[in-house]
């Protein structure tokens, strides 16, 4: 009976699990700016309008800032490719880990974890802020250093091709912000960027 | 009389350094490929077919991956914009410093230093490497990590936008490259990535 009720409470977590990630749509892979231009476009933005991010448009950002564009492999490199490098993102409802191979939202926790990120002014009016993170099982927090770099690189064109906001962060509340993403000791923040719209 | 041979040795070390330095024409900031496709592109390349990179397009590679592109700030962002990264160029005659200010090549010293590169098979065939140089008089080499990284990712899709081939690598031999690059102390490598033509 006890092992029938564990059984059962597992079945519940894992439907109700599921019934809150989000399939993204695939990215769309061609358009945007010509590339010079997005060069010369690219820019920090700290003042943004709310508004929620259309699920098409949420699916090209991650995608260009960590997903894979060829066999196994990733947009941005990391060392000798030890893929060490995840994203997070955390929306108005939520806390949620991309998973690039499955390219969905995997829902961390429920709930409004912006305070964590710090910079309320900043954060409160981005449709949503990617968390970047380092598994230190897998590379040093060095080549995951320079891991970050290409992704916040990305995620800065993606935003000038697409004329929307963004900035990189160092300054979020680590502690905070790694309970809220329930990450383990061996996992490691590098940086925060909001995305949001311009007026 | 010493001053006057003293004052005449400065004025021919002077100019003599000006010949070779090397004025860049002004970069293209239109054109390359639709930047989702570019991302879609982007990816490493180790084997070149040897041939010299026309100036323009040393220019708009050199710009995207660290110039200046609005007033006083760069194509990649530094942490507090202390702006530590600076590029060194390794040509087959020579080592150059990307003065991104005047946006030109300045000579640093004549010479063969591919070998200090590391990896022949890689880096012999290049048109040039990049060598992402950190002063940490100005930022800490965490946060000029990270820099690199997104110097290394806008010059992966620059070679995807324009059919070049490029890789990251780590695997440079530091102090000799260093005393090439006559760097100080307080200079620290981050990166090094060769640039080619693809068959």
């Amino acid at each position: 009976m006890k092992r029938l009720i564990a059984f059962s409470i597992l079945l519940v977590a894992f439907f109700s699990a599921q019934a809150q990630d989000t399939k993204l749509p695939p990215p769309v892979k061609t358009g945007g700016k010509p590339f010079m231009e997005t060069v010369a476009a690219r820019h920090s933005e700290r003042a943004y309008v709310k508004r929620e991010m259309p699920p098409q448009m949420l699916s090209s950002l991650l995608w260009t800032a960590n997903g894979f564009n060829r066999d196994g492999k990733r947009t941005v490199a990391t060392g000798w490719n030890k893929q060490e490098m995840s994203l997070y993102v955390v929306l108005d409802d939520g806390a949620y880990f991309y998973d690039a191979h499955a390219h969905k939202l995997k829902l961390v926790a429920k709930g409004d974890f912006k305070k964590a990120l710090g910079q309320p002014e900043v954060t409160n009016n981005a449709a949503l802020s990617i968390v970047m993170v380092a598994d230190l099982n897998k590379s040093s927090i060095d080549n995951a250093r320079i891991g970050t770099g290409g992704t916040s690189q990305s995620i800065y064109l993606f935003a000038a091709s697409e004329g929307l906001g963004t900035v990189a962060r160092g300054s979020f509340k680590g502690a905070e912000l790694g309970k809220a993403l329930k990450l383990n000791s061996k996992q490691a923040i590098t940086l925060v960027q909001p995305v949001g719209f311009l007026k």
